[in-house]
């Protein structure tokens, strides 16, 4: 990694291989929550991440490259630790509260890299990059406003 | 973890988990850095977390418990990404943007727990807690703020 476009490059295929982590990962998530309208938003936010995996083979093509993932520590550990909350949580609130304050934080690694790399592709010219970035961007803020309105709505009701 | 309180107690360990070792990962970062901004910022923040552990413990006090960490896999995998680019990255641009996108993901991870964790203080009537990790909130906001402006003057000088 010694250019931008390296890094640009290295991390573009971190975020590959956390989006197809996501995609294996959210179904059990799904299955471990009970609230109707959480439930909804995480399968309304896997079938986003699934196009999304879409846009990135786009990315990929842009700065003439094949899409390949490389394992990404930060979001294996960000999976594991939601795992551990699901199998942890036995109460219905702690339980709720507990996967939708994950889930906040995994979207959160998410804006940070989306960021970053949008930020990247404009330094290195790559308008079409850009855009795209930014379009997945908006979508996972979006999603982080979602979870933040359910988690709030779910403390106040406990 | 049953009640909405024993999952506040859980993140909490949690997070002051994840700040001790930040204060034995955030060393080697500083010494990976050779850009003054960046390097200032990131001792900065360093003395902020050691801050940041003893307002834990008052925070562990306010709910009658002793402070101890429980092993968090998302701030390990996190730390292990930053390690990881510091070592892989050789270019000084590329260094020097890889580790700060890394650091602003670390940051907001932060801003995900805290801001669930003083939502959940505020639920449970720990105004406390509630204003101590809303100190901490503002902090970890304010240092990916200052990450975020030396990304784009990084970038935008490569």
């Amino acid at each position: 990694m010694k250019t931008l476009a390296d890094a640009f490059h290295h991390t573009l295929k971190d975020v590959y291989y956390a989006e197809h982590a996501l995609i294996k990962a959210l179904p059990n998530v799904i299955k471990a929550v009970s609230q109707a309208d959480l439930k909804a938003a995480l399968k309304a936010h896997l079938a986003e991440t699934k196009q999304q995996v879409t846009t990135l083979e786009r990315i990929f093509a842009s700065v003439g490259q094949k899409a390949t993932g490389e394992k990404c520590d930060a979001i294996e550990g960000l999976i594991k630790e939601c795992d551990g909350v699901a199998a942890e949580a036995t109460g219905k609130v702690a339980r709720h509260a507990a996967i939708l304050g994950c889930c906040q934080a995994i979207e959160h690694y998410e804006i940070a890299r989306y960021g970053t790399l949008r930020e990247w592709a404009k330094a290195l010219g790559n308008s079409e990059a850009h855009e795209l970035l930014g379009q997945i961007l908006d979508q996972e803020k979006a999603a982080n406003h979602t979870l933040t309105h359910l988690a709030v709505t779910a403390v106040n009701a406990a």
